[in-house]
């Protein structure tokens, strides 16, 4: 963490001072505003959250429930929720009061006595290497709490207009800087039936399966309408089933199954219970199932063990089929207007809660439309980029689609039409243990575009994919010698980083290839850090560029690295010392080789402001580095 | 973490339900208290953190000044004092918001030209294995901003007085239950002047070198008073010096020593610059020494790197010498009657800021205290135990006055009166490397009384060391596979801890040596969990049972498990999962490996409240386990 930049401030460093009129938080809905985000689940929230750091654009968050939620929903977050969490800033929070998931266990009908479920198989959950960062359980509502806490402490103050809903949209292409009319209710008892009316120049409808953003922009989900029901519950219990702290999926012979999903806190468990396919058309509802139905189904799929369940803390029926919509704004992918309405998570996509998908994926929506809003909205990079947020994120919702159809049937299906014998594993088992990059989140690969280079010079950094998340490794952080995880530099504050990974040679040499990059970034008038950095900025406030050397940190002369790496910053002209790194040399570490760096060329990995890998480039590449931020960035 | 046992709650589960009548915290100062607390520095909030947890005990801690503290003073925070922070919960915030002291390195004139310093090393500070810990840096300021956190979220709510200081204090030993009598003196404006008189059972001074309680109870700090000073000041300043982000120590040839401490958020640094020697009784007000003459002292130090500072947040010149109490309770060592009034922290000892131990040594001693005295004050034990505050800490204090005192020395001697020849590293290098145990905080070594017990089986578990600190080392929970650090599972909630290593049989056979174990503590009316645990309370509510067993967690049956380890707890009689634990077979990890515990007997380890080893015996030593409870504790 770096603060005192521009002076000693004593207190919360996690607590921002407040921009300017944003304490206290809140105040009346003003006319106008920048952007609008209609619901504060998991992907208003992390919109919200991207955004509030930024005080000079104007946003606010309207949300039809009461207040903040309590509990329910989803609880499952993937490894790569958790890096972005730690880009937000709260991962460690998360890690402390979360469930890990280390272990995967499979349990099927004893093939001696059938009615009697055995394990059959116990797995790692997460391949070894594939995240600094575990697998996590823990509760939607506490997720939000911590979004709700980095809202309030960054400049802008942002807090959510609770019991307001919206109730239409429009937009008038014509309208000039805000084009988007948004009429909201209140819902407060004693205000009921009362409208605002504002003026936006977006608006981001994160409003849920049953978006009025998607339907006043005319999208439509399309798909399997619900054709499964599952019980949920979130329980206290007692049991002696062995394997209740472990995530555990369950087929029975004629039970049906279970999902188990140990909660935080050490004694809730989840549980996920198979009901009745439905029948075309038919709701759920119409079962009138009860909270003893699924006690009792859960208590006969567990046999021969008993759970003797104390206190419900929640449960539902979820009877939600595989379902998208074709576009996630409101143009056309060749439409020459650029989009204004955007819509994210469920709100575009909803599945089975089974792959434990829905809250990180569209999670993953905002994240990656929050950093281009601010790009357009600040006037470094141009519109056009706005088209880019629906072309990748309709992909990812595909892909996930498919997983989630696929996995849904493979879970439902009776043990006995796929165990051919007892000594192979379920199909679900070898389904899951194929599937784990996908369920922790690191299957997303965006295509090459405006923002995604071509696969050109991929081999310089094979571990580095284009595309796909900047796979974090260890290193050392040269000035201080401080082990540290080189993705934790990426943080969630719309910047553009460039990782200049060295040649062995001295970087201290005149003719070095790192002060070669670095002379041209810094002082050639065509180089991007040149160009799109505002007059009187810091160097780094649009394009940040550390660098990552082969030698030992004492075998480095911090003196003669480039000034780029060593940069003057604020109001003082503070150095900021934590630009240059080395590999972490300690046995197996070494970041070269564990993403496959050339260490004869080096080579440079740009980074997405969403931690995706943008490009892989040669150091001295100058002109298509120069070319790559000219095909989006504003001068 | 483990919450939610008795029944499910939103929200954030670090923020304990308020005990009733503690919610808004504050409210006027009762007439009788358990404990009054003097001073809110880290010795006085350490003790209040850890009392707070406990609302049926009645708290209350003053502080002269008008507000928390915002800046200056102490800011080493030693592995050890990590360790416990951890135990209080608020480690993660330490590591995220502190600086990490990884690297060290030393500097003196360079021979060739001897105006200009030169580097002659640089070691890792804390040598591998010592710690799971970091030696961190953070202000003092912020480590008591997390102590009033906890403090504030905690069943008590507790807050300090501030603006009232102890004026007078009286023990009157046949006063009954609460026999000290205390008047507190208001300054806050318009109240000044203003008295309150009240009893209590029990008065900690954490007032500091001056302490008020230590006066009041007769006991005098002696030793060598202020005789050397040095100027320390938190800069932000621009400099070439290469280390500036390293702790470093420079001796010049001419213009004295400083001592370079890199602070948290990157930009910040500490300097502590020798003054010259006071004569005797001189004050080092009386020299006048500005802020200027201390940077020009830097600047000469430095030279030939320049430094340019442009803000100090702080400074102070300190000129504090080593100093004593012999006694830290109000009674002599062989007096009948027990201590009421206790002095920890500064108001005991004093030393040079150099070694970094002021803040961490007075924690430890609060530390030490604070189960103690809410151990009596449940009735678990007899206030015999109370005895031992003083007897182990004044040796503790003792140790680090001696430290300091030759380190001091060593720091402030002129390099040519040193150095033999250029090659070989300074005095200081070396004595710094020798004692890295000690300013790591791990020398300390309670030796054989009623709490610590004889090393007769301390080869059983070489690593376990009696009277030191309880030394963490990676493990598997067996319930879910979660690899994590066996010490995190003590908290400071003034718990004893048996943590029993198996040997290498079955555990589920009846005849293993931990069913025997666990049999014998649940059922034998001797055993100490059964005759120390109230009716009514949880089993691992005054002594907590945990096993670790050499198997990889796979092959352990945790249905087989004897029934302690998997104790049901709370209104539901939940089950604990949290017991179990077994050795991480990933190379080099092994914990049997690790303390040398021996694989065919196994052992048992006791720890006590406050994370010190207490024993080590056999696993069937029943009596020897029973007797050495039976020393102090009470049914
Ligand atoms: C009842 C229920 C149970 C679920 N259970 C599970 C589960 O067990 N496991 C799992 O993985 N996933 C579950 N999910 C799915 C998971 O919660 C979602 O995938 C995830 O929350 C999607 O996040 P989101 O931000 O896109 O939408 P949501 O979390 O649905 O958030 C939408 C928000 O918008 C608000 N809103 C809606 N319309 C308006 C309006 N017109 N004006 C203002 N505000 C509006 C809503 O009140 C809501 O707060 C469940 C979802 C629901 C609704
Ligand atoms: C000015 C100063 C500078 C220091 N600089 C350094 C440094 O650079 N490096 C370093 O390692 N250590 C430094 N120290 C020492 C370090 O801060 C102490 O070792 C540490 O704070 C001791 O903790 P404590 O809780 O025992 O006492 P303190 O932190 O001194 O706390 C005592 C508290 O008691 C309060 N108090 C005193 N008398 C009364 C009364 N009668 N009634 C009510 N309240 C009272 C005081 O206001 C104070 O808040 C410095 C100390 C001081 C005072």
């Amino acid at each position: 963490m770096q603060f005192h930049l521009n002076g000693f401030r004593p207190g919360d460093p996690e607590i921002f001072d407040a921009a300017p009129g944003r304490e206290p938080p809140g105040g009346d809905m003003p006319e106008v505003v920048d952007v609008l985000i209609v619901g504060s689940g998991p992907a208003g929230l992390t919109l919200a959250a991207q955004l509030a750091a930024f005080p000079e654009i104007t946003t606010r968050i309207v949300e039809r429930r009461p207040g903040p939620m309590e509990k329910g929903q989803a609880d499952g977050i993937s490894c790569r929720s958790m890096e972005m969490f730690n880009a937000f800033g709260f991962a460690e929070k998360v890690l402390k009061q979360g469930y890990w998931v280390n272990e995967t266990t499979f349990w099927k009908p004893d093939p001696e006595r059938l009615e009697r479920i055995a394990r059959t198989g116990r797995i790692q959950d997460v391949e070894d290497g594939l995240s600094e960062m575990p697998h996590i359980i823990l509760n939607q509502a506490r997720v939000h709490d911590m979004y709700l806490e980095i809202m309030r402490n960054a400049p802008s103050r942002l807090v959510p207009d609770y019991a307001l809903q919206l109730r239409s949209l429009t937009v008038d292409p014509a309208g000039g800087d805000h084009p988007v009319t948004v009429t909201l209710e209140r819902l407060d008892p004693g205000r009921q039936r009362e409208t605002v009316t504002l003026h936006a120049r977006y608006v981001v409808g994160c409003d849920g399966a049953r978006s009025a953003v998607r339907n006043a922009i005319g999208r439509e989900l399309r798909g399997d309408s619900a054709n499964h029901a599952w019980g949920v519950m979130d329980v206290l219990a007692v049991t002696d089933f062995p394997d209740i702290r472990c995530k555990t999926l369950i087929q029975s012979a004629s039970e049906g199954s279970i999902i188990v999903i140990p909660r935080e806190g050490g004694y809730l468990v989840r549980l996920y219970i198979e009901l009745d396919r439905l029948a075309a058309g038919e709701r759920v509802a119409s079962r009138n199932i009860t909270l003893d139905t699924l006690i009792a189904a859960a208590q006969r799929i567990f046999r021969p063990w008993s759970i003797d369940v104390k206190e419900v803390a929640w449960w539902s029926v979820y009877e939600i089929g595989q379902r998208l919509t074709d576009g996630f704004d409101d143009v056309a992918p060749d439409a020459t207007r650029k989009p204004r309405v955007f819509i994210a998570g469920d709100a575009c996509h909803t599945h089975s809660p089974k792959a434990g998908q829905g809250m990180n994926v569209s999670m993953g929506d905002a994240f990656n439309l929050g950093w281009k809003l601010v790009s357009v909205l600040k006037g470094r990079c141009t519109p056009e980029i706005l088209h880019s947020y629906s072309a990748e994120r309709h992909a990812v919702a595909k892909d996930l689609i498919e997983f989630d159809r696929e996995w849904s049937r493979i879970v439902s299906e009776r043990p006995a039409d796929t165990a051919t014998d007892a000594a192979e594993a379920p199909k679900f088992q070898r389904y899951f243990i194929q599937n784990g990059r996908y369920t922790a989140g690191m299957s997303v690969r965006y295509t090459p575009s405006l923002l995604t280079g071509e696969a050109t010079w991929q081999s310089l950094a094979s571990g580095f994919e284009i595309g796909t998340r900047f796979h974090s490794a260890p290193v050392i952080r040269v000035a201080d010698a401080r082990p540290m995880e080189l993705g934790h530099t990426v943080k969630a504050d719309a910047r553009w980083r460039l990782f200049a990974f060295c040649p062995g040679e001295d970087p201290g040499e005149d003719g070095s290839m790192i002060q070669r990059f670095c002379r041209y970034l810094a002082a050639s008038p065509g180089s991007p850090v040149q160009k799109y950095t505002p007059a009187g900025a810091d160097v780094d406030s649009v394009i940040d560029v550390r660098a990552v050397f082969q030698q030992g940190y004492r075998d480095l002369a911090l003196e003669r690295l480039p000034d780029l790496l060593k940069p003057r910053k604020g109001r003082f002209g503070l150095v900021d010392y934590e630009k240059a790194f080395c590999s972490d040399l300690k046995g197996g570490r070494d970041i070269f080789d564990l993403r496959g760096v050339d260490r004869e060329r080096g080579c440079l990995v740009i980074v997405r402001p969403d931690q995706y890998v943008a490009h892989v480039l040669p150091l001295d590449a100058h002109d298509e580095l120069a070319r790559f931020f000219d095909g989006f960035m504003l001068a």
